[in-house]
Order: C-alpha cells, then structure tokens, then sequence
C-alpha cells in the first residue's frame, strides 16, 4: 500500500469559518466562505476569505437580467406592474400571489405556461407545497421560483424579435443583451464572465466576489459613467424590490424579503442559490456612496450558514440595528434542537469582517 | 465606520478540500474535511487534514451502544434475534422492515412505543415517507432512525435494574456503561470524552477523528489487550451488521447498506449526522490487522459530500476495487442537473490521502 507523500498544500486567501453550529461544550460543525463588501466608489471597504474568489450569481443575477426588460421597453410595451417588474427579480415561494402574477405576465404577452423552460419543482413555500399535496396537484412552471424571471425574458424575446423558443439558449440575442449588463455593472468583460447552466436552464454568469459586490453597489447607486436610461433602470428595478419585497421571496419565512421590510427603503436583499446572498445598500449618512455586499458559503449551505452571514455583516457594517436587527434576528443565531424539541446546541456567526486596507 | 484590523489567521491543521461541486467551467462549492485510517495495531496509516479534531460520533456510536446490550446478557435474556441486533446498531430508513423489527423488540421486553424517548420524524425512506402522507398518517416513534438503538437500551435498562423512565440520561447507569465501553475502544478516558445531547435525546460522544478510527478497528479486529467477553461481543455486532446490513440502512437508497452489500463480509459501514462517517475493514490481505476509518465533512453535508469522500478513500485505500467499487460508484461521482434534468456539473471527489509519517 503506497500512499502520495506530500506537503500539506497551504491556500492562499482561503475561506475563512463564518458560522458554528455547536453541541454541548463544542463546535461540532462550521460552514466557512468569502465576503466582499465595496463602496458606491468602487472600493473594497470590508472582506473575509478571497474577494477575488470567482463563483456564479445565481439567482443573484436577476435584478440584472431584469434591466434590458426595462431598458429596451419591453416592460412598457406589455404594461407590467411594477408587482410584476418585482417578480422579474424574484426567487419567490410560489404561493398564489407569484403564480397568478406570473400567468398575468403571460396573459399581457400572450403566451402559455408551456412557453416556460424553467421546468418544475414544489413550491419553496412548505404550506404552498403542503396545499399541492392535499389537492393532489403536481406543481408546475408558475410555481418554479424563477417563473417571473422567465415571462420577463420571453417578454424581452418578443419584443426585440428574437426567438422565443430558444430565449434560454446564449447565443439568443436576450441572453447576449443580459450578459452585456452584467459586464456593464460588474467591470468585467464580456469574454471573462464564466458561463454555466442555472437550475432554471438559462445562462448563469460567475464574476469575483468583489465584481459581485461592485454590482449591486452600482445598481442602488448607479455611477456617472452610465446613461440615463441605464440609470433609469436601475432605480426603476431598485424601487421594484423595494415596494414589493413579498414578490421578491414570499409573504413570510423569506429572508430576502424580511431584509427588505427590515430595511425600509434602505437596502435590496437578494438569495442565490449554493450560499450566495448579495445585498445593495442605498446612499445613507454612514455610507454616502451606498455599498454592495457579496456572499458565499463554500460549501453551498443556504439555511443556517448564509442567513446568519449576511445579518452579522449588515449589524457589522452598521447597516442593520435596533429595530431592523431584531426584525431578522431569527434567521440570525437560532438553537440547535433535537427530535424531541429541547435545545441541544446553536447556530451562530464567528467572524468579524476586516477592512483589506489593514490586512 | 472602524473594522477591526488583523492579519489573517493561519490555521494549522485545517481541513482541506475533499468534494468539488462543478457547474460549467468552474468549481461553484466545496467541502472540506477531516479524515483518520488506523490499523489494527492503532497506527495512523493514512490522514487528511487534522486527524486530531474532536467531534462527535453521533450514529456512529450505535455500534458501540449495542455492546453493553450483548456484554450484559440482555440480549439473550430477551431473545434478541441476530436481526434484532443490527436494528440496535442501525440508522434505518423507517421502513415496515424497521418499524415492524423494532416493535418485535419492545414486545419482547414488554413495552410499548411511548416507553421511547427518541422522538418521531419523517422515515428516511422518501418512499415511505410518501406512503404514510397517502394513508393520511404522522410518523412516529417506531420511524425514527433510531428506534432500534433505544429499543436495546430500554432492553439494557430492565435488564440491569436501571431505572426505564430515564435511560436516556447521562446519569443512568445504562449511559455510563456505554460510556465506559467509549473509552474503552478509543483509548480516551471516560472523563476527556465530550459530552452531547444527540439527536434521539441520548448522551453524544465527541472524541478525535483518530480515536474514532480507532473505535471501528478495534471492533472489527478487537486486541488481545480486550477480555473474552468484550471480544465476543464486538464479533457478534459485526456479524449482526454483515449479515443484515438492509436493517442497518435499508431496503434501498442507503449507502451504509450498498457498502456492507458491496464488501461481501469484508467491512462495517456506519453513518453518522453532520457529515460523520465510520468504516471498519476486517483482517485482510491488504491490511492484515484490519483498517478503522473515520471522517468528517466540516460543513456537515451528509449527501453529495460524504459518499463521495468515503468511497474515495476506500478505493485509494485498496478496500474497494473492482466490482465492489462499481456497486456504490452511482453514491460516488454524479451529475449536478438543472431542473429540466439537463446535467449542468458534477460532484466528484478532489483529494489523495497522505501518509502521516510522510507529511
């Protein structure tokens, strides 16, 4: 039996441990990751692990996959609500509300939900899902979470002419158009996104965590250099999210949209999928340039690792307190409980963020 | 705003990468770990990461937790069969098999189920799970996972005149006898062994990862230093595992059970909550005093990191190869896919044991 001897590799700039989830008298787990937060200048104000780490947006994307809905008109051809501009953001429950406002958009285009290429799976809502069950229903693509994201992209086909059976496809004209937002926003070029295949079959876009950050702090804030219809659009998207925050996640048990009520116009919060959380603060007196801030958890843990991350990070930065903080406190350090319900441990943040100027 | 300024901690001994999860081009999450190899003669012959990290064992104690039941003669006094004794050791899927195993032992005690203090769950079987939900029936304490580990101690406790009410508590005197029989194979004192509430509501032991693999060598090739008891007690638990391993897991779906399936009588498999997993390999041509070997995914991932990592580590350790590899290899590199099925990335292991003394 001869194993490889060799050094232990030592990673530069490797996740650091963001959550610890203990039991008794020790830490029987942690979940590590990255964080990058930058200011409305561009610069890199706090960070945690690598923020040059590159990982996918995920469902982070859509507030940008959103903007050429807007910009090219197509939004206004169709006359979508701003409620429906929102569900082009979402990652929603699929609770009646998201599934009615999605057919809607349909409606307006005049297309089916088998137009959809999103595919289905139950609803993130469990009372939504429970519901299904006792009908005896299958879900279907209305309940997918992307399905606004989805009538929003087969609303942009339309109306630039583009193939409406191949919106999802890269090489489509609309995911071309995306793509260039998603550069315009994060500084990176169009030839060094990765590109990948999202859950929901269309082009998912991977960028650093700093180029993440810088996306979000554009879209709350957009600089001088872009013109005024990307401006436009952006505020357009920001107010979207802001106005109807239970479109974004759902009427309740959604972090995303707990945030956005927490925030009071302050903040848009947005889940990806495999731990990615992204958050744009609008400009405020202890940020007068406003910030983005990007998240990942290595590992890809969405319910106990990311939800405490970004709450800690928003208290840190000074962004979430009093009131606000309390709002997201559950999602934030929360027991561990065995099958009988006692309490047998907890889930909680262990980092403090550290500006890169000192490290 | 003032963040905290400091270097970057550098860790010694931090677990290392072991599970890369891909989408498109790049690697979107990992998992990190621990893993410890020790042989008969309790030499770490293969390491990754900190073999010394404590953790706890969780359900990779059950082996363990049965002995005193066999030590003690409560076993035999009840008329435990062979089956019955692996459904002590089992973390099983809650199927009738299970359900129908673990009443035939309370019957034999005369108890009934509420004399159970593990909780009920959902049955790991989504199979079953579905069933029950379409009779319109909640899960109970028979399902859970663990039923036929505190159906032995409720065995334990009568049989020794512990008091029943009470068996799950540290303090009884059934706890301190696994407790010691903890100590016993690891090595560790019983008062340096930390002490957890785990999820059935008993005592949880945290021990090193090398202890632990100390642990499954030492049950499936028990030293000289062991009286003959002890001896015959750990070959009648490994027998009971080998010989009905579908009640240590299930009828299907359940690595645990593929593996013992796919050693042919060559080794015990055993999980363990939060990305715990334990294997004893028996005397063999390639390890002639047998193999223990414990692992942990940090994160606690128990199902795209996990089988990933112990088969891995099992075909790099010559244990698995051939037709017992292709057996669990469905558990062991996979397809990521989006939500029309399309197969988008994969989760593949990434790491090769070392050799401590070459590190």
């Amino acid at each position: 039996m001869q194993l490889e001897h060799k050094p232990p590799a030592v990673e530069l700039s490797a996740p650091v441990p963001l959550v610890e989830v203990t039991r008794g008298p020790i830490v029987e787990s942690r979940h590590r990751g990255h964080v990058a937060v930058v200011d409305g200048a561009g610069r890199l104000v706090a960070a945690l692990g690598d923020p040059g780490t590159i990982t996918y947006l995920r469902s982070s994307a859509k507030p940008f996959q959103a903007i050429p809905l807007v910009i090219s008109g197509a939004a206004d051809r169709f006359g979508f609500s701003e409620r429906e501009l929102a569900l082009a953001c979402a990652s929603h429950n699929g609770e009646p509300i998201h599934t009615q406002t999605a057919q809607s958009m349909l409606d307006k285009i005049g297309l089916g939900p088998e137009a959809l290429k999103c595919g289905a799976h139950e609803p993130f809502s469990a009372a939504e899902t429970r519901r299904l069950r006792e009908r005896g229903e299958e879900p279907n693509v209305l309940h997918n979470n992307c399905s606004g994201k989805h009538a929003g992209m087969l609303a942009l086909a339309l109306h630039v002419g583009a193939p409406a059976a191949t919106y999802h496809q890269l090489d489509n004209p609309i995911q071309q158009l995306i793509r260039e937002v998603v550069a315009r926003f994060s500084g990176v070029a169009v030839e060094d996104i990765a590109i990948g295949i999202d859950g929901c079959a269309v082009p998912v876009f991977g960028v650093s965590m700093k180029a993440m950050a810088q996306m979000y702090a554009h879209l709350v804030a957009p600089p001088e250099s872009f013109d005024e219809a990307m401006r436009a659009a952006s505020q357009r998207i920001v107010a979207a999210m802001i106005n109807y925050p239970e479109m974004i996640g759902g009427t309740s048990e959604r972090l995303d949209t707990e945030m956005m009520r927490a925030g009071q116009g302050r903040l848009i919060s947005k889940v990806g999928a495999e731990g990615v959380y992204t958050v744009g603060v609008l400009p405020c007196a202890e940020w007068p340039s406003g910030l983005g801030l990007a998240l990942k958890i290595e590992d890809g843990e969405n319910f106990r690792a990311r939800p405490t991350v970004v709450i800690e990070c928003l208290r840190q930065l000074g962004v979430l307190r009093g009131e606000s903080l309390s709002a997201v406190a559950p999602y934030s350090r929360f027991p561990v409980r065995n099958r009988r319900g006692d309490v047998v441990g907890e889930v909680r943040a262990a980092f403090k963020l550290v500006s890169p100027n000192g490290r």
